[in-house]
């Protein structure tokens, strides 16, 4: 083995598989091996000499306990279906429609402390006095109702089923397999069980040299109902919901001396989504909740280390609270960061993160199938090309920020039949350390200056929206931060907070904004803040560069829609301004933008139109301006109707932002002329590296001071200088 | 010519073509010949025993004495474009932007009694304290200003040119032709003016049997800018913001106790456009012009009717306040309502009207372009084929309800070189002759029960919406009426207030509500009011049938964003629901909506989901649910994505309105089994008439008591039987 490089790749071992195990363990390069949930670590190979990572979940580890401590699971506040009222009284069966393996009424507390009932026609709620809860029956009985309004009950459920174990039962229909549970930790019992079953856990793995946390205590919101054509009633990847419990919401009121209501989190049904702008009232929720999180982590955290091991989380499922680029997150005390990519953004997202280790874990993962059902490690599945496919979008990612080690996950012996696989992940391997070389040297070039990215969450939410790119293909920034992850600008994400405190820093070049009407992404009521549109615009007319994204600043207010209309140079009807004249704007065919994209392929935003002559329209999608660009005093505003990540749009982008900061010039020095490749130049390592982002052979030219580099280039390959 | 039918035609006669004149109004059956703008009748004319109408336009008809009384033109609201204040001093000049041709600043009146300055950032009004107007210079000058937030100013213009006059006189290139001012009638001196004008002009005018008003008072609201890409500011067939002045604005302060202010009218830019749901407080502002237009409108037909003439109203242009199927309509006095006419919904607005005599103006006018400057009465012109078009949208209304004339206008001896086009308005005229006889036996055959069109603006704008048809073809209420202009179905206008008011008639079968959010269609805030939701709730609940277009009940308000989603089943996400699960609907292939239709054209709707499994959807577009169906209690909710006017949907509309009302046994009787073709059964003379509406041969089937009637129709053509 002294021959081979043997570092920075995690191995998923397989017992009864230790040949293959040791033998890819070879070929791969690592030097670490970890089991996966369903495989064990035979002492053959956890005595084969190399680093050891076991998972473990803390909140469903105690499910015996949890059994006889029904009062003690997480729990999450639910709204009943609407019940329209035929009488003065209506009665509401609050659970109904839920699925009731999932959830059950929390017929501990008493309802009144915590449940609201509300008359949805009206938007009203109803006095306590007016309606009752019978334990007995599980019924809501409102009096003095108003006939044919709707109602509705906000209850307390006790969770029965934790969410990802419950989704694998059902996937993989694991028959009578025992349900496990989740504890709720803000309990002091359930507190000190967690502490005493992670003892014996430590002590009886010797072996194990890092503990690597699946996450910590609080799954992402995920709500089932009991029709399998509707099966889920809320899924979102960065909701709060399941902290909600009596305990914290007492907990919380004392501390603050007023109280967070049912309907804070049910917000008319429409829960606290991720993917919309917060209240002030619900960011505050979320900070008590990490704080809790991080407290208690911390002392898991302290256990592990008490043992001589390292502690790793693995950020995903029960990630809530625990999010890598917030604040407080290096008070967890955390080891490593194990995020695992589908795209270039979840690897900046992982580089991103204050952390010793940083650590990728590829897709696919060695399941017979993938995410959608299709079939990777299986008849009919081609996981050699998803994985190039894969790696291609997270390589240009770590062309511009490093991670330091990646690793895979699954059934090993699935790989068996798929050699041209195994040799593939021994040059991503390979390739992965020779470009980690090259950032040892020193950081890659970058375009000087920043680009922000400008939401209602800010830095909370660096590198990501919520979930992964393929869920909700539709949301404009998630494509544009998936492009930027391979871009040379530096990057930082902020809030409308931060600007209203910080004020935009001088080494900010370009702000985007992007997103729709009361996403968080856009913004929201952060654009009713007249404060938060005069910063933007003084510093556009004192230079800046504006790129707004489908509805940027956009909220029904005033005169305009888009708050920064006048920067733009663009406005949206929302269907109000029928009659309102709009500008018959030429389309200008020729434009620095524009300059290397034929066609433009971006999505149309219904009811954009052009203030006046002073704007340029660059491009039009179904009739409707497209990409324009506008000259704000000193500044420069430039409108995208949204945005989808390609390599083209990812041109598109680059060229947008290099304009909208006044650096034309910028295109000239260390940039592919082809946008089907990219490229870094190390100066530390003195090295120019060129990827080609395609399935077909590319032909690239980079301009760099000593003349210019031209490469061609094999499919998917690399190409150093 | 005793031996010709003459009646019921108005022909436009032309001098100096006095044999084309007498030869046509024999040829067309003419009992009538009128004059035209830019047309005069000569004695020949005159004097050859035909019915006379004149045309006169009170309010431009006085301009030497205009010129003398700048102070009393009329005059309207207007927001300057915003300016941005980069220190605490901004200056505006109010006027920039606007067409100076058409408006002036008012220096006549004290600007701080009607303008206002306001911070368009912030949305605040800026302190009368605050700003000053310079008479002088025209500029008004903010102090204290917020550095980096937009001003805008709301100033009172007078305008110098009568906007149709303006229109002619740009389009037809009139050169230095004097401009026409229009006068502000609400002053007693320029009442007294118009009265005398008037009075001269019946004594001047002998041989007029028939004074044709144009239309009244005040025009439609359409203010131009100073650059010709971007022509109109505002252009709405039926705003009244041509209405605001400085004696109307102290008079109904006067009256009410309290002032319009500009911002009433200026509506933070949006204006009061017809399209959108208007406040009580403007509804109020409209009431109040509307009385004043009458009285003194009646003080001008008294005049008329005077002199033994008679005073009919062409609705169109200066048409405020004249509205015919308002509740004070009649009060007017006058003896016919003229209506120009393009398609079937206009016909039965004019028929709908409670006046002695209904004339219908046909299209195409005998000018050498039509509408869109393509050629009619010009080499490559077929207004022959022009005429069948719009006969074919008028004619099926006709059919419902009956009209006493038609007619036509412009320059008669274009027609000449086109001899087919004479023959076929022949034709036209008999057969408009021959259907009204059907109709003086009675009313023809009715499908039982009432359909109620619900809006924003009920029976004041009965049979229309605003403006024509082609305007604003994306309305997706005036496609409906279009429709039901021709089907067999009783159809009233209600608002809002008239159902709180008088609830829903015992005979009403069907609600229609179509439109987008805030439209006056859908009803905007209005459905805020749970009375209203509850109202409509019961009544479905109860047996009636609802049926929603595009985003019916629509507001941004409590759970739901269509307040009718319990009935209707669908509801729409605006966005802020994008994690909340959609029921995964199968499509219902065989319904009795959808029996006739193999395709379904309608356009579709972002974000409209399906409730649950009791929903039917009947068709998707673009894969989104487009027409729905849903049992809720004892009544039917019916949702269509979109409607546009085709033969096709209308048969759609037809079979969706039967389905909801549980008529469906009713297709069997008096419908033609063909959607391109349509019939009426006349009890009283025992008729069935069948309309061809294609230009192909077309053969029907129609189901009566008495058997199947088998018919073989030439395109356009009538069949009788």
């Amino acid at each position: 083995m002294a021959d081979l490089i043997r570092d920075s790749f995690t191995l998923p071992g397989e017992s009864g598989y230790e040949e293959l195990t040791l033998r890819l363990a070879k070929k791969w390069g690592a030097d670490v091996i970890r089991d996966s949930d369903g495989t064990q670590l035979s002492d053959e190979i956890i005595n084969s000499g190399y680093g050891i990572y076991s998972t473990i979940c803390l909140i469903r580890s105690v499910n015996a306990w949890a059994k006889k401590n029904m009062d003690k699971l997480q729990q999450n506040f639910l709204m009943s279906n609407p019940v329209t009222a035929e009488s003065d009284v209506v009665e509401i069966d609050p659970i109904k429609g839920y699925f009731t393996q999932q959830f059950m009424v929390n017929t501990f507390d008493d309802a009144k402390e915590f449940w609201q009932v509300f008359d949805r026609t009206s938007g009203e709620e109803v006095a306590l006095s007016d309606w009752d809860f019978n334990k007995e029956t599980g019924i809501v009985t409102v009096r003095n109702a108003k006939k044919y309004h709707n109602y509705t009950v906000n209850f307390l459920a006790i969770r029965l089923w934790e969410e990802i174990s419950m989704y694998n039962h059902i996937t993989n229909d694991w028959g009578d397999k025992e349900h496990l549970m989740a504890v709720e930790p803000m309990c002091p019992e359930t507190q000190e069980e967690i502490l005493r079953w992670l003892e014996e856990w430590c002590e009886t793995h010797p072996a194990t040299t890092v503990v690597r946390f699946t996450s910590m205590f609080y799954n992402f919101a995920w709500f089932w109902s009991d029709d399998s054509k509707k099966r889920d009633v809320l899924s979102d990847w960065g909701s709060y919901d399941f902290t909600a419990n009596p305990i914290a919401l007492r907990a919380f009121e004392a501390e603050k001396g007023y109280k967070m209501t049912s309907e804070d989190f049910i917000n008319a049904g429409k829960y606290n989504q991720t993917q919309n702008a917060p209240t002030k009232k619900y960011r505050e929720w979320m900070d008590f909740i990490n704080r809790f999180v991080i407290d208690f982590g911390k002392k898991c955290i302290d256990m592990v280390h008490k043992y001589g091991k390292k502690a790793y989380v693995f950020y995903d499922d029960s990630w809530i609270g625990v999010e890598p680029n917030g604040e407080r997150f290096t008070e967890f005390g955390f080891d490593g960061l194990i995020k695992c990519v589908f795209s270039g953004f979840e690897a900046r997202l992982c580089a991103n993160a204050e952390v010793e280790t940083h650590e990728l874990r590829l897709h696919p993962y060695l399941f017979p199938t993938g995410l959608s059902g299709e079939p990777t490690f299986a008849p009919g599945g081609n996981p050699k090309l998803d994985a190039q496919k894969f790696w291609q979008n997270v390589r240009r990612a770590l062309l511009r920020k490093p991670v330091d080690r990646i690793g895979m996950g699954g059934y090993l012996h699935l790989v068996e039949p798929f050699p041209d696989f195994c040799d593939y992940i021994e040059k991503v391997t390979d390739e992965f350390r020779l470009l980690k070389t090259f950032h040892e040297a020193g950081a890659p070039y970058e375009i000087p200056g920043k680009v922000m990215i400008l939401t209602a969450w800010g830095s909370l939410r660096a590198w990501t929206c919520s979930g992964h790119l393929h869920e909700h293909p539709e949301v404009d920034l998630i494509n544009i931060i998936e492009s930027l992850s391979g871009l040379p600008f530096d990057v930082e994400f902020k809030s409308f907070d931060d600007i209203k405190k910080e004020g935009i820093g001088k080494d900010v070049k370009v702000i985007i904004n992007a997103g729709v009407l009361n996403s968080a992404w856009s913004g929201g009521d952060n654009w009713k803040d007249a404060e938060v549109t005069a910063i933007l615009t003084e510093w556009v007319a004192g230079g800046g560069g504006f790129i707004g994204v489908n509805e940027p600043s956009a909220t029904d207010f005033s005169t305009q829609f888009f708050q920064m209309s006048h920067v733009l140079g663009v406005d949206k009807d929302l269907g109000t301004k029928k009659c309102l004249g709009k500008y018959n704007y030429d389309v200008k065919a020729k434009h620095f933008i524009t300059a290397q994209n034929d066609i433009i392929e971006l999505p149309a935003c219904d009811g954009v139109f052009v203030l006046d002559g002073s704007v340029d329209v660059l491009a039009e999608v179904d009739g409707k301006p497209a990409v324009t660009a506008h000259d704000y005093k000193n500044g420069r505003g430039i409108y995208m109707s949204g945005y989808r990540f390609s390599l083209m749009n990812t041109r598109l982008l680059m060229r947008a932002i290099l304009y909208a900061a006044k650096a034309e010039a910028d295109m000239e020095k260390f940039i592919c002329d082809n946008p089907l490749t990219e490229c870094a130049y190390y100066p530390g390592s003195k090295k120019l590296v060129i990827i080609n982002n395609t399935g077909d052979v590319q032909k690239a030219n980079v301009t760099t001071p000593d003349g210019v580099v031209t490469a061609t280039i094999d499919p998917y390959d690399i190409y150093i200088n």
